[in-house]
This record gives structure tokens, C-alpha cells and sequence, in this order.
């Protein structure tokens, strides 16, 4: 059996039982019930997925993942391909938003490298797991093969797993890769079957003229391509990138070691899409940070059935709004972990 | 000149250029301009209340005001009055979900007893303001006298004055009082003048007839006491509460004093409401952190021209809300003090 195989089978459905006694919890806290609204909620979704009606968030980790993408060639993108690795090194020297957001969320960040078309030179805190150099242009032919993909798919996989031995309690994942809103606008199209234009936004600022090649690039990509909507491999394979499938290799791993995986917008979003086709089971791992400004982020998160606890106009990348998630779901787990109930308060409670 | 006069006169407008250089900062980051949507928006506005263009959020600090209400007589609310004390002991000892959720943002709580209907024994970290032991029951009579308005006011003002010589870069404002979300969707109407039936909510979860009872109740206050909308100080002595008119009272100081405040829920927004009317310029001082769930909160937040920073089905007060609006501020902050710009990355700008 493959590795990427072998971690779908140990993925199962949440805890009913321990979620039903954090319910029981939040319920017995001084408070009128469920007058925390979301943050209750998502403390009962932890206690499902980490399987125990106290769960815990002390090691948070971002993994933001890296990759190029040959169709920039085609002019998608408001920045030239230099920015990634650029970037990149800019993650490891802490300048970064989400070295910024994350110190606030107390999370760590690992920065991966999976496909950018640069040599990066070896800094501390790089994982390096380039499948190629960046993907080859969608709008002429496959972004990688089949076999790439599932390598790329089962580096994600490894990485967390690393990362798990020295401590996961909740993940969040995000991107960073110049031109890859096209891929993901690819695969939301492809999966969600929505319409192109419906699609497509205007990732890192192009305008109407750049918006317009963006589109026709895409649906060529789909017409060249013919990817399979019933096959997310194919789909990834053939309108994806290297980081979008490290991501979808994270969250799956994720859910099979029973973490909560929070998702950042609209390209991790397209991760956590390809996740979800392979294995259904590991959305309901999954937790949507925001709603991006970019279009089609609703229908991907629509497809997979999340509601996002953000809605700030945020389109950056990188689990920018992954952090900020996080920062939410610690805040509904420590309500149920650290307040006093009403017997515990002397507290009366509702009159009948 | 009143101690109240005196706070209304040092109110200033933001520091526009303060922003323009806060802007051009976030514009110089290693980022898409604008990306960061809200969070970018929320920095921008603390260097315009800070007069900085690198504001700083150390010292954040939870005004949680307390008071009872004569009105619960006519059984408006699920709990019986006595949880308002108990409440209190609750926040002093740490085991409410503001004590839970202010750690979780590392902001100090102040709790003040402004007018609750016992007498809480002396505790360490008890404010003591009580103006009286509750107020009169707003659908026979005024809630409090003019005078005892004023007193209430200048009591916030105070609260707010001696914390900030301790230090208060942010300042969130809740509330602790069984009954409370009847004075203010009686303050609501009279100063938003929408229709009693749409700003009435179930508080703390009343079923249809006790609805039905509230809105009466809130029919009646107002053509008992009819209060002079054009007069704040007149609604909030007629149909107010004590805690409501601190939280008024922090709001006017927190903006005399160039200070952030984030209002919680609806019976925060009601003392806001108050401020904003007796000082417009207050208004701008102002960070409405969720919406409540508690119908005719976006009534007062559109009259206070306010949009809410979240959206989770929050409905407990206390300052809860108002914690995590105080952690995505301090994120927009901390983005702004700590991201690399363009130039000290040497990561390319956009191609133009």
C-alpha cells in the first residue's frame, strides 16, 4: 500500500461521545448556553477531532508551503517569479506578515519549499522538498505528472509528520507562490464545476485587461488538460501546483493523526479541496480561517461544506488568516478548558 | 466646567497625518498592497488615535461594568436578579468566560460594581462605584434621576483616568447585568428610533411570551418616560442603567485620553451609543468588535456608523467580544511595528 494510501485508511469520523460531553461542559459553564456561539462550537469540533471533552492547543504550527508556476509566463500575475523565492527568504529571516501574525498567535512557522523554480540557498528553517522547479504552464500542457503528484502530495504528508513528533496540537496551512490563484481558480473550477469567470479573481492586484488573459488562460488550461473532476489526483496533476499539493498533503496527514487543520484562503482552500475529493472524511478535520476578497474562495469552501469564522478582506496568503483562526479556536478551547461551571461559581442558574 | 464638560472639550479628531504615514508604511510592506484588508484598515486608524504612525498595544486593559435593573420585576429576563453579584464574584475570583478570554488576549480586567442591587463584600481588584442598588423600574418610572446620570458617567470617567495613569494603550468595555438588554433596546429606540418589536432581542434566552412581555415593557418605558432623543443624558437617566452609562463614561475618557476603545456586544454598543451622541468626535475613537446576536445591535452600530470586525453568534457581554476584537487590532498593530518593507527583504515590487 502507498504511504499516501496507508494515511487515508487511518483517517475515521470525529469522536461523537467526546463531543457530546464537551457539549455537556460548555452547557454547565456560567454563562447563558451557547452565548459563545462559534467559539463554543468550535471547542466541541476539537474535542471531536482530538477525541477527549478537554483537548488542548499548545504547539501550533504553520506550514506554509512554496511553489512556482510555469504559466506566469502567460502574464496572470502582478509580480515577476523572482518574488518567490524572494519571499521565501524572507519567511526564514522572520520579515514576513506571517512571521508577524504567527509570534502573535504563538504559532511556529516551517516553510517548505516544493516546487520553486530557484535554488535556495540552505538557511535554517527551510524544509526542502522541491519535486521540480516549478510546475510547467497549464495553459499548454500538464503542470506535472501523475507520479509528481503523488510525490508532492506524500511530501506534505512527511513534513507534517515530522513536524507531529515534535508536537502538533492544531495546524493551519497556507501558500506562497507568484501566479498560483490561477491553478486554484483552475481547480475550483474543475471540482466545483462553477463557470471560469465565476471563478477567477484578481489575485496578488491585476487589472481588468490582465483579469480578462487570466480568464482565457484558464479555460485553456481546462480545455488542454481535460482534467477528471472525479479524480482529484488528475485534477492536481494536470491544473495544480507543487505547494497546493503539499498543502492537500498536510491536511490529510492531519486528519489522520486526529489534528484540526485550519485553512487560509483561497489557494490552501484548493489544497484543502483536492484533500477532501481523495478522502471525504478529513474535512471534517478542517476549519476555514476567512473568506478571501478572491473570488471563488465561497464555492470551494461551499463544496466543502466549512463556514469561514473571518471575513476581513484579507488576501495575502502565506496562513496569514490561518493564524488568526487559530487564535479563535484556542479562545473557544480554553473557555471550555478554564472556566468555572455554575456549581463551581455558586452561580444560579436560569429560572424555569 | 463639569468634570464631564472637561473630558468632552479634550476630545480631538484623529491625526490624519499620523495615518497618511501609517498608510504609506503598510503601502511599503512585503505584501500586495492592501492585502491585509481589515487588519491594515485597524492599524491605520490606531496611528490616527495614538497621533504615531507606529502605535503601540502593551497595556490592554477590560472595563467589565456592572449594574442591576428595577425592570427584571416585570419578568424580562431567564435569570433571577441575584446572578449579577454572583457574577461579580465569579470575575473576581477568574472563573468567567472574561477572565478566560482576557488571559487569552493578555489584557487585565477592571470590574466595577456600578450600581448592583447587593452589596459585594470587599474583594481585592472591586471597583467601587454604586451610584444605587439598582435602578427603578423603567416601565413606572425614570430609571435614575438627570443627576445620577451625570454621577454614573463621571464614575466611568474616573475608572478609566486612574487606569490609564497605569497604562492603557487599548481599552475593551462589557457589561455585567441580569435585565440589561432591556434598557438598551429601550435606548436603541428612543435614539436610533427604529421600532421597538426590531430592536428587542432574548437576551439571555426568553421564549415568545416572556418576548412578547419585553417588547411591552419597552413600549411602556417609553411613553412613561419619554425621553428626548436629542438629549443622551435625558435617555440614559429615563431608560438606562448604571453600567450602561460607565461604559459611556470609559468611552468618552478612553477618547479624551487618545485611546482605542473596542466595544463588545449590544449593551456595550448602548453606552457607546450615549457617548457618540453626547460627543460625536467620540465616535472615532471607537472599534465595534462582533455582532451580536441580539436583534438591534446593527441598528446602533449603523447609527454609530461602526462595522463590526466579527460575526460568531456571540451574545454573552461581559467584554468578551471585545477581547477578540482587542487581539486582531493588536495583529493589524503588530504588522505594521514588525514587517520587513520591500527594500530591507530585497524582495521585488510590482511590475507596473
Amino acid at each position: 500500500m502507498s504511504r499516501l494510501d496507508e494515511i487515508i485508511e487511518k483517517i475515521e469520523p470525529l469522536d461523537e461521545e467526546a463531543m457530546k460531553l464537551a457539549r455537556e461542559r460548555q452547557d454547565n459553564l456560567t454563562k447563558p448556553q451557547g452565548s459563545l456561539g462559534v467559539l463554543e462550537e468550535l471547542s466541541i469540533k476539537l474535542a471531536g477531532i482530538q477525541r477527549t471533552s478537554r483537548p488542548k492547543i499548545e504547539n501550533k504550527v504553520i506550514f506554509t508551503m512554496a511553489g512556482d508556476h510555469g504559466v506566469v509566463e502567460e502574464g496572470v500575475s502582478a509580480y515577476p517569479q523572482e518574488v518567490t523565492p524572494q519571499m521565501v527568504y524572507n519567511f526564514l529571516r522572520g520579515g514576513a506578515a506571517i512571521n508577524v501574525l504567527a509570534r502573535h498567535a504563538g504559532a511556529r512557522v516551517v516553510v517548505v519549499d516544493m516546487g520553486v523554480a530557484a535554488d535556495i540557498e540552505a538557511e535554517d528553517g527551510l524544509v526542502k522538498k522541491k519535486i521540480a522547479y516549478g510546475t510547467r504552464n497549464i495553459a499548454r500542457e500538464p503542470a506535472m505528472t501523475r507520479e509528481q503528484a503523488v510525490e508532492a502530495i506524500e511530501a506534505g504528508i512527511e513534513v507534517f509528520e515530522k513536524e507531529f513528533k515534535r508536537g502538533v496540537d492544531i495546524a493551519g496551512v497556507g501558500d506562497m507562490g507568484i501566479g498560483n490563484t490561477t491553478p486554484s481558480a483552475a481547480i475550483c473550477a474543475a471540482i466545483t464545476r462553477r463557470a471560469v469567470e465565476e471563478v477567477t479573481g484578481r489575485g496578488t492586484g491585476i487589472d481588468d485587461e490582465a483579469w480578462k488573459r487570466k480568464v482565457a488562460v484558464i479555460k485553456r488550461a481546462l480545455k488542454v488538460n481535460r482534467p477528471d473532476p472525479s479524480d482529484p489526483i488528475d485534477v492536481l496533476a494536470k491544473v495544480g501546483g507543487y505547494e497546493i499539493a503539499g498543502i492537500a498533503g498536510v491536511a490529510l496527514a492531519a486528519a489522520a493523526h486526529r489534528v484540526a487543520v485550519v485553512i487560509d484562503g483561497f489557494i490552501a482552500t484548493a489544497g484543502a479541496l483536492i484533500a477532501g475529493e481523495i478522502a471525504p472524511l478529513a474535512r471534517e478535520y478542517m476549519i476555514a480561517s476567512h473568506l478571501s476578497q478572491e473570488a471563488g474562495h465561497r464555492a470551494m469552501l461551499e463544496h466543502l461544506s466549512l463556514k469561514p469564522l473571518l471575513n476581513l478582506n484579507l488576501r495575502l496568503g502565506e496562513g496569514t488568516g490561518a493564524t488568526l483562526g487559530i487564535c479563535l479556536v484556542e479562545a473557544g478551547v480554553r473557555i471550555l478548558n478554564e472556566m468555572a461551571t455554575f456549581a463551581e461559581a455558586g452561580v444560579s442558574e436560569r429560572i424555569e
